[in-house]
C-alpha cells in the first residue's frame, strides 16, 4: 500500500491503496504539528512553489506550513505579480519555473485542466490545488482523513453531500474518492446546480434532504459561491437557506454520531446555520487541522518519490 | 518584573514592570542583529502569521524580519490575497488560521478593537500591529526603548506630541505607555484634532508649542495622515506646517540633548523639515533598529509562554 | 580575478576580471541546485530583501530561490503593498530598511538609477533587478555564463541583438558586458527602435539581419514589451514578426553551433517562432537555470564582502 506518482493532479484516477496510503502517513505526521517544536529536517534543501492564480488564504497558508515544517523552502507567486500579466503563456512560465529546479510546483487555476497541462509538460511534481470546478484533491483527502479519524473506516458510510454540485471542486473529488473507498453518496441541491447523468459516477440525487438526514453518518455541507457565478441558479439566498441550509432543526432528526463537515470559508447563515456550524458534531476546524497534515504527506511522498524512485 | 501574557494588545493596561520586561528583553536580544551571522535557534520551529488588513512595508518587514532571526517560520498573509473577499467573517477565519497550530497571529487591520476579538476567541497569541486609530503597542514601545537608551529613565521626562492626535494609534500607544512610565506628556495640534476630554489620559494640551521647546526632552512629531481623512481637518498643508510643523528655527530653542522622534514614514517638509529628520538630535532610525528588537522579544515571550507557562 | 564591489549595479562599468570572477563563480555554484538537497549553509544569518516595484515572476523568484539555497533569509516587499503609497520618499524607505540590518537589497524600480541612489545612500549592498530601461545586470551575466558554457570563450564571438533596442535594460547590460568581454555585436530592430549614437557603445547597426545569420555565434532575440510603450514604435506586430522575427527558415542559414537565446518571457509567434524556441539551438531554459546560480553568486560574493573586507 503505496503512494508512487509524480504527481497529485486528482482523486478520479486514485486507487482506494493510493488513498490509504495518504491517508495514513498524514496521520503519522500530524502530531508534528502538535508539537513544541513544530519542525522536523524531512524536507530540508527541497523547493516547492506555491503558485496560485486564484485567491487563497487556507490553501495556501496550509500548503506553505506544511512545507515549512518539514523545512523545505517556499516560494510564492501569485497571478497578480506575475510574468502572466506580460502575455507569456503559461507552459512557458512553468518550463522557467522549473528550470529553477523546484521539487513541488502547487497550483491553483480557474481553467480546469491546467495542472494536468503542467505535469504533462514538466518533469517536476504537480500538486492540483483546485482547477477550475474541477478537482481539489487534497480538500477530498483531508475530508477522508477526518472522517476515517471518527469512523475508523469508509466502507458503507452514508454521506450526503449538499449544494451546488455543478460548481463545485470539493464535491467532485470528493464524489471520486468516496466512491472508491466505497461510501454511499447521496447528492442534494436546487435542479439547476446537479450536473446531468451524475449519476453514473455512482451517486444518488434528491432535491429534498429532510428523509435522509437520520440515515447520514456523514453531511458535508458546500459552500454558496457567490462569487462565482454571473447568473443566479436559484430565486434567493433566502429560499437556497430554507430548502437546503443546515439548521437545528433539521439536525434534530440525525444520528447522535453524525459528523457535520464543510470545506470553508462558511456563508454562516446561507448554508449552514451558526449553531450548526460551531455545535457538537461539527468537525470544521478539523478538517483544515487534517488539511496541514495532508499536505506535509503529499509534499513528502513526492519529494520522497523524486530522489527514491 | 515579567511578560506573562497570552497576548499584546495594547498598553493602556500594562503595568511599568511588563513594560520594562519588554525593553529589557529586547536591550538583550538587539545585539543579535549586529552580529555577522544574524541567527538564533530561539524560536525554530514555532510558527508565526502576519496577518496585514492594511498597507504597511516597515511594520510587517520588521515583525517577518525579527521572526527569522530567531529560527520561527513566518507566513504571510495579505488582505487582497485572502478569503475574506469570498465573504467570509474574520473571526472563522482566525479559526481557521488557528487549526494550522500557529504560535502566533500579528494582525493589523483598520477596525480598532479587531486584535481583541481574535485575543478573545482563540488560544493562539495576538500581536496587535495596529487596529485603527486604536493602539499600535510594538511603535510606542520601541519609541520608549529609543528614549530609554538615550536618558537611561523614563521618570519625570518631558514629552511633547504634535500632530493629529485623533487619528493616531502612535500616540494614543505611547500616551498610555508614557504616563505608566511617569513621563510628562503635552499634546499639541490644531483643535480639530484633538480629543475632547484627552486630558483626563494625564496629559496636557497646547494649540502653541513653540514655549515649550526649551524644556523637552523628547519631541516626537506625528505623520500628517494624508491617506485617513476624506475632509480637511486643517485649512491646508502649508498652514499645517508653519504652525505645527518643526524645523530648525523652531528647534534653536531646544535643549541639546532633546530627542527628536518619529514614527514614519515622514512627509518631509510637512510635519518635519528635512534638516530636522535627518539631524543631529533625530533618532528615528533608531527607532527602527529597536523596532525589529522589540518584535523579537515580544516574539520570544509569547512563544516562550506558550510552551512554559 | 576577484568582485570586491559593495554593489552590483550595471554591467557598464565593471571590468572583464570582475565579470569572469562572477561567472566562475557562479560556475561553481550551480551544481548545489541539481543535488538531492539543495542547500549550503554559507548565508545562514544573512538577511536578503526583495524590493519589487514593477511585476516580476523569475527575476524575483530566482533571487528568492537564490537566497534560500544558501540559506539566506529572504523577505519580499512589492511596490502595491509598501508604505511608499502613503507618500513616503524612496530614499526614506531604503533608509528605514537598512535600520532593519539586511545585507543585501535588490531593487527593481520603472525609473533608472533608482538603485545607483539607493547604493549612494545606503552601506547596505544593493543589487539592480532591472531599472527602467537602463540595465539589468544579473540578466546579462547570465547570459555570459550561458555562452561561456557552449562556447569555452567570449573573445571574438558574433553576437546579433534583435528587437527593440531603446527600451531594452536587457540589451543595454548585454551590450556594456559583450563588449567588456570582447564579442562583436551587431544590433536589429526598426529604425524607431534603436537609440541615436549607440555605434559609440562599440557596436555595428542593421535594419535587416538576413545577411548576418551565416556569421552569429549568438543570436539574442528581445521580447517585444507591449506593456510598455504607449504609442506604438512600428506598424504592427505582424510586420514586425515578419521583418524581425526569428522563424525556421530564417534559421536555415545558420551556423550549426549558433546559441539562439532570449530573456523572456516570450511572446510567442512575434519575435520567437515557436519552432525555433522550442527547437536545438535554443538555450533559454538554460539561461534561466544559470540565473540561480548568477544570483546566489552575487549574493555570496556582496556578503562575503560585507564580513570580510
Amino acid at each position: 500500500m503505496t503512494f508512487n506518482r509524480k504527481d497529485l493532479l486528482g482523486l478520479e484516477d486514485l486507487k482506494s491503496s493510493e488513498i490509504l496510503a495518504l491517508i495514513e502517513n498524514a496521520e503519522s505526521l500530524k502530531e508534528i504539528s502538535q508539537r513544541d517544536i513544530k519542525k522536523v529536517p524531512t524536507l530540508r534543501g527541497k523547493t516547492v512553489i506555491c503558485f496560485f492564480h486564484e485567491p487563497s488564504t487556507r490553501t495556501r497558508t496550509s500548503f506553505e506550513i506544511a512545507g515549512k515544517r518539514m523545512s523545505a523552502d517556499t516560494v510564492n507567486i501569485s497571478a497578480s505579480g506575475s510574468s502572466l500579466v506580460k502575455g507569456e503563456t503559461l507552459k512557458d512560465m512553468a518550463r522557467n519555473l522549473e528550470a529553477m529546479a523546484p521539487d513541488v510546483i502547487i497550483i491553483r487555476h480557474s481553467v480546469p485542466g491546467t495542472p494536468h497541462l503542467l505535469a504533462h509538460t514538466l518533469k517536476t511534481s504537480i500538486v492540483n490545488a483546485g482547477d477550475g470546478a474541477h478537482e481539489h484533491p487534497t480538500q477530498a483527502l483531508l475530508d477522508l482523513m477526518t472522517i476515517r479519524e471518527h469512523k475508523g473506516k469508509f466502507e458503507g458510510l452514508n454521506v450526503l453531500l449538499v449544494g451546488d454540485i455543478t460548481h463545485s471542486r470539493v464535491a467532485r473529488s470528493n464524489i471520486y474518492g468516496m466512491t472508491t473507498m466505497g461510501m454511499n453518496i447521496t447528492v442534494a441541491g436546487p435542479p439547476t446546480t446537479i450536473p446531468p447523468f451524475i449519476e453514473r459516477l455512482g451517486v444518488k440525487v434528491v432535491h429534498r434532504y429532510d428523509h435522509l438526514i437520520p440515515e447520514c453518518d456523514v453531511i458535508m455541507m458546500l459552500r454558496v459561491q457567490k462569487e462565482r457565478f454571473h447568473r443566479p441558479l436559484f430565486p434567493s439566498m433566502r429560499e437556497y437557506s430554507k430548502l437546503f441550509g443546515l439548521n437545528l432543526k433539521r439536525l434534530q432528526k440525525a444520528r447522535e454520531d453524525v459528523l457535520i463537515m464543510h470545506p470553508g470559508p462558511i456563508n454562516r447563515g446561507i448554508e449552514l446555520d451558526p449553531a450548526v456550524a460551531d455545535g457538537p458534531f461539527s468537525v470544521i476546524l478539523e478538517q483544515v487541522t487534517n488539511g496541514v497534515a495532508i499536505r506535509m504527506a503529499i509534499l513528502y511522498l513526492l519529494c520522497r518519490g523524486i530522489s527514491e524512485k
